[in-house]
């Protein structure tokens, strides 16, 4: 037997629904390129083509979308749980998980298809109700007339959002929905492998999510960004950062070798939206600071290809489109969970039980001492 | 790259506590044999040994029994989502989920320590508590004056339990302790990879229990004593079974290839309890059951190794314990949520992210086209 620590290079099982080539920066998204889809597509398209292998013709899609909208209403206790969550501050991703996991309080619950429904519409309302609960608003009613990605803005802001960030949110939300085995799909994989339901897989998928090594959470990027605060201090900042062995936030990824393809997306989704916003100094400051990073990570680790990650630009256009850093994870979730979905599906259709061995290292031969003998 | 379908074979990290040898049919505990193991030792003690390597002293095992018992009050919150899970008859493993998943409702949410024994104190409490909500009850007020097993009858129940009773229990809950890389643990040291919390880590592991193909439910296996009823219909019974392709419940393990030592304990803990109980009468027809099954197993399936699982005898005590089918699979977690948190702090210790791969298989060049324009 092979002992393989954290199953790097291992594969699992084979997928259909995204492939992820490290050393060329490819990401296919059910066949297609991750830029060719993202900034197109709406959230509803890319999901159900994760779903069901194809983009849906207007009658599939049409209906899919109502469907969703018919859906974004919480369970009452889900509302209570939040509540209670919000008067102790609980992170928001923790929060989320808890009300991910209550979505079983619904008639449906146990069916995988309603689930399906039910947990890509709830998590968007789940996110934008908690946020209001802690800044001491009332949640909103959802609106059933506008689509997903607008429905979110709508619950978080209650304002009718812009057709531009709507676009820009869509675009992050696709560009992130899938990628290959990360730790929180593998995490519903492994749930779902069992034949349990949806719930259990996402809920799981959501507490792997939140680790502080799963990747996905671009808020020190774009903190780190403010820190430098203007150009010319890039250089010094970062070269005193690699001097005292720092990481350099938004930099470097376990599978890609060279520049990840999703920051090239959320780049010109980032440069789109603070063009129409009409002030592009932020946007202008991260290229520089990108530059600057790539240049001394070249020159301080010539052996290790450090290249701009997801998370980098991530952080520029969601703060962009005045989103809170708290919610940077959460709204990762709110894509991905389709991802997690579509990889459940696909565990469902194909594949068996997962369920690797462990190599024991431990004592042999003890015996059974009673307490009062023990030294 | 070689793909491991379910990653059978595959070792995906070593482990100090337990060992599984399914071709000698040895299960070692923390070095201690099962069968040595599980019939002596407290809930506390077989805990603290997974935790901490060693059997505690007495010192340490009254210090822990305390904060354990400490633990045992459900937040409110948690008792108001159990209500309306209860209120929709939720199965008790939906409703075990995501109660653990609120246990991050604490002051000191977060800190593995505290999770650790906040989580093995809750699971019996929780378990409890929606068993009397769905009977109508109300739940009990914990009593700290009892151990942990004891407890969990009392809550039950509300009467002070037989030591016979809590030590068939407590039997139990030791055998099931910990099984190596079950899918279940298998999540929680997923989830846990990614330095997630212990809350999340457990919550996933509930999820993945919960599916039939996890093994954990010994209902079918008492299902099917009761409907052969008689020592004389067994061989019909199960002959009928066997040519139908039926699977005979109880028998038959993915690992062991000879008896699984856990049957042994329990078959020996269920005759003790059944003979103090003064009535053997089960006990002696689900031995005959047992005897015929193997009998005609081996002139059913002689290529394939089929014996008795620990679901088998589990049935039996839990039974005679007077605990119902529908709390089984919770009983299970019960027990083994305590080898999950073993897991979990082994991985902390010295794990990395379990991150495997997946082969693309799927389409490629696939190109955008508007949704009027799909056929």
């Amino acid at each position: 037997m092979d002992t393989k620590q954290g199953l790097e290079g291992v594969v699992a099982a084979t997928t259909r629904l995204s492939s992820v080539d490290g050393e060329a920066g490819v990401l296919l998204i059910a066949g297609f390129p991750v830029e060719d889809l993202a900034p197109l597509a709406t959230f509803e398209e890319t999901t159900w083509l994760l779903w069901n292998g194809a983009l849906p013709g207007a009658a599939d899609l049409a209906a899919f979308r109502s469907r969703l909208a018919a859906r974004r209403a919480l369970p009452a206790a889900t509302l209570d749980l939040l509540r209670a969550a919000a008067q102790r501050r609980v992170p928001v991703m923790d929060a989320l998980r808890m009300a991910s996991g209550t979505l079983s309080l619904t008639d449906s619950a146990g069916d995988t298809g309603q689930d399906a429904v039910i947990l890509v519409a709830a998590f968007p309302a789940i996110v934008a109700a908690y946020w209001r609960m802690l800044e001491g608003k009332e949640p909103l009613a959802p609106r059933e007339d506008l689509g997903h990605t607008a429905s979110f803005l709508y619950l978080l802001t209650g304002e009718e959002p812009a057709a531009e960030r709507v676009r820009g949110l869509e675009t992050y939300l696709n560009t992130v929905i899938d990628h290959g085995f990360n730790a929180s799909t593998f995490t519903a994989r492994v749930i779902i492998s069992t034949r349990s339901d949806l719930v259990s897989a996402v809920t799981g998928a959501v507490g792997a999510l939140k680790g502080p090594l799963h990747g996905g959470a671009p808020g020190p990027a774009l903190d780190m960004v403010f820190e430098i605060g203007t150009a010319d201090r890039a250089e010094p900042v970062l070269r005193e950062k690699l001097a005292r062995g720092e990481r350099l936030m938004g930099f470097g990824h376990r599978i890609y070798r060279v520049r990840d393809p999703r920051a090239d997306v959320l780049a010109e989704a980032a440069a789109r939206f603070y063009k129409n916003a009409g002030d592009s100094a932020l946007y202008d400051l991260a290229r520089s600071v990108e530059a600057t990073a790539l240049r001394l990570l070249r020159e301080h680790k010539p052996d290790r290809p450090l290249d701009t990650n997801v998370e980098f630009y991530t952080a520029l256009l969601l703060h962009g489109l005045g989103l809170p850093t708290d919610l940077f994870t959460p709204l990762f979730a709110v894509g991905r969970v389709s991802g997690w979905i579509a990889h459940c599906l696909e565990q469902l259709a194909n594949g068996r039980l997962i369920r690797p061995q462990s190599e024991y290292v431990g004592e042999r031969d003890r015996r059974w001492v009673p307490v009062e003998e023990r030294r």
